[in-house]
């Protein structure tokens, strides 16, 4: 493992926790140089030998040729610049499978997220949109392979670590999360209201992109999540120079996973987080061999207890934050 | 029409224009009380008698099983609210079919969009995604009748008034904009990234949802683009105690539109817009007859050439901007 690439992995326990009032949002202002966004990336698509078929649009019939050039697998990406920066470079954060940049905006309960807390903590803020998520656009069926995935409700409730099996219920008042749960379940529904749907096969595209926004923006620090933990790990592998740290929350570095099954942890109610626990803990050892720095940060080691997959969304969203922008400070990243 | 509801309709013209130079980001800083976004709307749906099927997530084959509830039309905004206010009510900003809240974003070439003006002018501003656009998500076939529709990179060039017919070309150095456009053509593809497919089937759900926001947010101003033309129009009637103004952009009050092929216009150029444009005349005529208030402004008039269907993009996006906002303060909206 190069250099100038120095990793943190949060793993997170759904297990007993310090209780937390609901915090109202911060009442500071936020100044800032400057708030836009752009899209980048993509590449042309002719389709032909498709049929003409008329379609209503502005109150009028209009007829549809569907063959021509398309530009698809574009990427959005909205930036906050504070004004008081404190962070050397950019923080990008790249959000998991079935979502969009809102993972890091308010949360489900209206509360401030970890883009408007690393504002606050003078990072320049990079929230994007990966490749066929929300504001980016998808495409048909000739650019993407197979059906996209929809989730219903109750779905995420085992796999993104809520509740034990059969916990789940349609009626919220007899739903049994785990007990200590940082998540604002009163607010279930709104995480809900973010799922997007999202395709299994788009990943060299969406890595593409993700590629193009690294030479755009950084020198960087990464803040990935779940889905995007593997496209993290892979533009820091292409940008070893410009991926000054990568922060996985909850997701993979997908490096040799035959150890995973023998592994039992504090992630081990899901199988599948407690398989890229052991993986990771694997990759971080072959990083120290290798003179790396891969370090796993187990947040009930830190005291922090009760969070899900959704860190920076739960109620003490702030306080995980903080282990993350002082791990980043213990790097040199911040003045 | 009701008393309360003043209309201010923009339409716009490809002729000769000012030319201006392209203008570099604000450097002023923006101070902001928050910034912050949601989900709001939706309705529970239940699929049944689907195949389960295979699919890998997270690098493990899961077996989903496509049957349940899901939460669909649900919609996304979100929201700047300045240091500095000025604005009496918050400015809600509706996107245009096949677009999302990026439309007032920066523009395609990068510079500051009717969001960031707005935002400095004083007004709480509120960029939403409609229902299946961008953050809002979309749905199976079960829900949205249909096929959805995508755009060529060279169906937007007449449709929106870049060119006549026959003026667009592969090569971008071979295209002939109509002379004195201010649309920013060297980032033409910029716009084309930021389409997203739309279905035109779905207009009672997205109506629905943009009502649960006027609930939510208003009373306000409604600044609309296009397809929400006919939304922004609906929620006003609907509640014209909360709709103070309505500023409908480039859009159309689908009103009786018997009359619109008698009415040559402008904007003649595409049948489509002077068609819209000949009915909103007629609905002024009809609200004035009524009592209310419905005013057409035709920036030529006004001395502004060369815009064409995006003027919150265009080169002169400010200056068009200002006009939006004389006119609301013209009706004592601004403090």
């Amino acid at each position: 493992m190069r250099r100038l690439l120095v990793t943190a992995l949060l793993m997170l326990a759904g297990s007993a926790a310090i209780a937390q009032t609901n915090m109202a949002r911060n009442k500071e202002p936020i100044a800032l140089r400057d708030i836009g966004s752009f899209h980048l990336g993509g590449r042309y698509v002719d389709i032909s030998g498709k049929p003409a078929r008329e379609v209503s649009i502005g109150g009028a019939t209009q007829t549809l040729n569907p063959n021509g050039t398309y530009l698809v697998e574009q990427m959005y990406v909205q930036y906050l610049l504070p004004q008081n920066r404190k962070g050397k470079v950019p923080l990008l954060m790249w959000h998991g499978g079935g979502f969009t940049g809102v993972t890091y905006e308010s949360t489900p309960d209206g509360r401030e997220g970890w883009l408007n807390i690393f504002v606050r903590k003078g990072w320049d803020s990079y929230v994007s949109d990966a490749v066929e998520r929300g504001r980016a656009g998808w495409a048909m069926p000739e650019v993407f392979a197979g059906e996209p995935v929809f989730l219903t409700i109750d779905a995420p409730w085992v796999t993104w670590r809520f509740g034990a099996p059969g916990s789940y219920d349609k009626d919220p008042a007899k739903r049994r999360p785990y007990p200590g749960s940082q998540f604002p379940f009163e607010a279930y529904d709104n995480l809900i209201r973010q799922i997007v749907p999202r395709w299994t096969s788009t990943n060299d595209a969406i890595q593409a992109a993700y590629d193009q926004l690294v030479d755009r923006v950084c020198p960087c620090v990464l803040l990935v999540h779940s889905q995007s933990g593997a496209f993290g790990y892979a533009a820091a592998l292409k940008r070893p120079d410009k991926v000054k740290a990568l922060v996985i929350v909850e997701g993979t570095i997908r490096g040799d996973a035959t150890t995973a099954a023998t592994l039992k942890n504090n992630v081990d109610k899901s199988p599948m987080f407690s398989a890229q626990l052991a993986n990771n803990r694997k990759m971080a050892e072959l990083a120290k061999a290798a003179g790396g720095s891969i370090e796993i940060v187990s947040l009930p080691d830190l005291g922090i207890k009760g969070n899900s997959h959704f860190a920076m969304m739960e109620k003490n969203n702030a306080e995980v934050a903080e282990v993350v922008h002082k791990w980043l400070a213990g790097k040199g990243l911040v003045d």
